[in-house]
């Protein structure tokens, strides 16, 4: 029986990093799965790994592991009862000595088998004994058993691990299939304890009714969200929905979540606390509550942004970039109450790290904090309405400016660093390698996705009907109108100063009408999308005039409509994809093009008279 | 005889302003002019004259101008003394009132011409009685005389104008050809009082001798600047000199001047004055020694880019991109000083106007300098040596991250306000509009140009030369090693992380390696350009290997080397110019392109052998 020494770990896990990468099948998040099949690609743990050793080895003065008091976390509609250890490396207040920990006593091995001499133990003994809320948990994979004492500390993904401690961590390791590496498995080995008890199988496997769902306690969402995933929650706002508001309204706001919804007990959510640690130690905790009374309150209006916003252009319109009305306190005033010097940031003072209740991290670079118009907030409401569960009740951050995976919901510590957050949704999955850049990839060479490139797409193009009639409209050399809509954007507040429309795939241009919805902007930078107009005369090479216009149109002309913006920096957007391509697909900001058929548009105009006596359109 | 009537002269803009805008021909600058020929287009006036005309009727209380004291500037070799009148119209500070000023009796007309009623006047005394010191200037143009007296406050170029009083204004239309319209010419034609005596004239003209020219005392230029146009000056760093040099040096770096360069005559510089005036009108002049005394000192390493870098690209290769290790004071810790408020700034602090001692001037949106990060400085060194006349001695402005257009050298005056600079400089000489908008341009429609885009381009390539041979390295398929360098560069402070480098005209990308110039670089952000080298082998689709490898080798391998970067915000190029295309060749930050000829390679290299026996090598 092979038990791991606690003190091998750190040099474990270094010769582990230092090893030779083999390939690794993937690692890709359910939202990037949409984008590639199956793809085979390797890459390398070092930056998780190298920070997970440091901290394995910096928190192990005398090998033991030391807890601080343990909340509770949240008990939704009587189904769920979720703990969660709160680990304190570093701070300065008190915790548990490992003395206090009273000793587990291991559960005598209900059955010694001869052939692999392991122990095996049912289910519910691990479940009751080794749980969230054990000073010794345990996991099942397969039909082993692992005792992941030692490994907590050590773990990239924080103490979230604990959530599956006394059962199998097998449908956590279905949502993070980062996991799924001979990498993650080795380690995993040293900490086998046992077997499964013969009697909890079926076909050589745990019963898996005895696993609780993380996502049982999700809120119910609009059926006018196209759900991509449901476990974790991934949803896009249907095409009427964007063109027809001028703020998505919170129900049909894309959802973009890495895991369940936690849940808050506390309806106001005003007990829920955040703690901000400051690079000298100091650490400081605010309730919400705290936080609405003690500092004045801010609304901005600001896009967020996904990271695979336009990636199906690579093949098709998708869309997850919409914006809203943030209201809270700025950040920057609760770090300066914590402690944190505006005059004379410490140099280390470099990240500031954000993790939400669900275990989700990332981080920013600090300069949009220091700058006063940055308008980091730490917001509770969306809309005048207060956040809803899917956007981060009771609080959220929001960066404006800044891709969407920076600003964490369900926010509870904030860290001032002098590096980035150490979750590989911080250090890898928000990154763009080069179009060649394919296999072997090194994930420190570049850096995160923070500020987003300049970006325009097409939402909407429809014939122009012709007022108070069935046709459409046409200019006086008898080409058709076509009317175009759609939004720019620009990260890090640079305001958008132009949009380019080609009727001819790119080669003539005019400019979009920007609509001015200045009187809906807030905040101290251009944060939000730019919408615009269009309207002009398609340019039809081979038009055919049936006797009756009306009726007997055979139009064949089929065309290209392009749109590319300009941001106030006047950085413009990439041609085509070819140049940009990356293989998670992230900011696929390529200039949009919609492919324009006349007859179609014809066909679809005429169905819509029929159906509904409108004015013809066709969505995108 | 026409006398224009001061309280006219509002309305008279007004209307002017608000007329149909006929063609104007050719309003280039000196460099642009460069770029394109003799370009047809017509913009208008509006923005600069309805600032104007405010300003005309906002300063006309009673009918009069008031003159502040007039501060001798510069007398330079004995050869140029030139007299700026300071004009102080929101000032805080006593300014003489209109009875202080001594009334100057017109001369005697000398001699009044029958057929246009209007009087003559000798050229002497014009020089004598209406010079830049009077309280009543003239101009004369072709030959006629002007008193420009009521212009002045309402001219949009400000008291530059003053310049030419008591001479021809001829020279300075030259160079500041805006002048050359028909609207200049009207509103000059109300100011006409009278003729040139016809003893002063030669074949209808003044003598153009009696004119000072403005340049004399400009600088002596080393021969190694590639000098493009010398008054102005606007000159560029030789290929070898920046490649060479990884701070350019001060006698080399690219000269951009829109005058001439004004003559301090205090050796040290410290004498020199800025004045400070803040939203609420108060006013605060700092002389440089009171900076260099009183403030702390700040280094930074900052490029200085021209708007106009790469025009050539479109057809030839140009480059005005360099940078330099400036040192001297925060302009946020001066502001705070005189009084500026960056706790709260005032609603209407929108801009910072910054204007140099010979009249230009520009501004910057107010961020730059409210980012604690922003590292904006008042520099009084250029790589740790006085800031040499051609670069703005005694002291500029350096707004790192922005277009060297905002840098104004020869600082004198800082205006908070919350309107931009009203020079044309500002509102009109940087912008790019559409590709498709080349006539009825409306200046006011974009943004100035401020933060620089991303851009890259390459600066040599060159055969790998074999160690210790006349050979060329070649890989194992016998492909010809090549080596390129370059540069790539994002405005804003952004971060240059990934270069890419085709072979093969953006069919193939491979990364360039980055520099690591981080033990040179200084500052809060990425200021500098990040220089790049990249080796691999060049494909040849149609090599002939000759009997002997080194002397008959006939490759007719041509190919296009292309560069393109990617900057922290992940904003990348634009891949070609079609779609960039404006008037005026600003901002040409395409993919930079270089074609590769194997064949005249090595007839370069082996000249080069002959000549200099070192490693072939090909400019760009």
């Amino acid at each position: 029986m092979s038990v791991p020494i606690p003190r091998q770990i750190g040099r474990e896990l270094l010769k582990l990093a230092r090893r030779p990468k083999p390939a690794a099948r993937s690692f890709l998040t359910s939202e990037s799965r949409q984008f590639v099949a199956s793809p085979v690609r390797t890459f390398n743990y070092r930056s998780a790994f190298r920070s997970a050793e440091q901290k394995a080895s910096a928190l192990r003065p005398s090998s033991s592991r030391r807890f601080g008091p343990l909340p509770v976390l949240a008990a939704g509609g009587g189904l769920l009862t979720a703990l969660f250890t709160v680990f304190q490396p570093v701070s300065g207040s008190p915790v548990a000595s490992p003395d206090d920990v009273p000793a587990v006593a291991p559960p005598e091995p209900t059955n010694v088998l001869a052939n692999d001499g392991l122990p095996r133990y049912r289910l519910s003994e691990i479940k009751e004994e080794h749980g969230p809320k054990s000073s010794n948990p345990w996991v099942v994979y397969e039909d082993k058993v692992y005792d992941i004492t030692d490994w907590i500390p050590a773990h990239p993904g924080g103490e979230v691990i604990l959530r599956a401690a006394g059962g199998s961590i097998e449908p956590y390791w279905d949502i993070f299939s980062i996991h799924k590496t001979p990498y993650v498995r080795e380690i995993l080995e040293q900490y086998c304890v046992g077997k499964v008890h013969p009697d909890d199988l079926e076909d050589g496997r745990p019963r898996m009714d005895g696993i609780e769902d993380p996502f049982v306690a999700d809120p119910v969402r609009s059926p006018r969200l196209r759900q991509l995933t449901s476990k974790p929650c991934n949803a896009e706002t249907a095409g009427q929905d964007l063109a027809e508001h001028f703020l998505t309204p919170n129900e049909v706001f894309y959802v973009r979540n890495h895991m369940w919804v936690p849940v808050v007990e506390d309806a106001t959510g005003d007990s829920h606390g955040i703690t901000i640690e400051l690079p000298d130690g100091d650490v400081r905790t605010y309730t919400v509550g705290e936080l609405k009374s003690r500092f004045k309150q801010h609304a901005i209006t600001a896009v967020l942004q996904c990271s695979g916003n336009r990636r199906k252009d690579m093949t098709e319109h998708a869309k997850q970039d919409e914006w809203a009305a943030w209201e809270g306190v700025r950040l920057r005033d609760v770090l300066a109450d914590a402690g944190f010097s505006f005059e004379n940031p410490p140099e280390e003072a470099q990240h500031v790290q954000f993790s939400g209740l669900e275990a989700y991290g990332a981080s920013i670079p600090i300069r949009s904090v220091l700058d006063p118009r940055g308008d980091v907030l730490l917001a509770f409401k969306m809309n005048d309405l207060p956040l809803p569960g899917d956007h981060g009740f009771p609080v959220r951050v929001i960066v404006p400016g800044t891709v969407a995976a920076r600003c964490v919901k369900w926010v509870n510590k904030i860290v001032i660093s002098d590096e980035e957050s150490s979750t590989s949704w911080q250090r890898r999955d928000y990154k763009c390698f080069g179009p060649n850049e394919v296999k072997d990839l090194d994930w420190d060479k570049y850096k995160s996705i923070q500020e987003m490139p300049i970006t325009s797409a097409i939402t909407r193009t429809r014939l122009k009907p012709e007022p108070e009639s069935k046709a459409k409209a046409k200019d006086a050399a008898g080409n058709h109108l076509i009317q175009i809509e759609g939004y720019a954007y620009s990260g890090g507040g640079r305001e958008i100063q132009r949009v380019d429309i080609s009727l001819d795939n790119g080669k003539n241009w005019d400019q979009a009408k920007l609509v001015d919805d200045t009187a809906l902007e807030r905040g101290s930078k251009a944060w939000c999308w730019k919408r615009w107009t269009y309207e002009g005369a398609v340019p039809l090479e081979h038009e055919h005039e049936g006797d009756d216009e009306h009726e007997h149109e055979h139009d064949e002309a089929k065309t290209t409509f392009v749109v590319k913006a300009t941001d106030d920096a006047y950085n413009t957007q990439p041609q085509c994809y070819k140049s940009i391509f990356n293989l998670r697909g992230n900011l696929a900001t390529a200039w949009h093009r919609v492919e324009f058929d006349l007859a179609k548009c014809h066909e679809r105009v005429q169905a819509a008279h029929k159906k509904e006596s409108r004015g013809g359109e066709m969505r995108e």
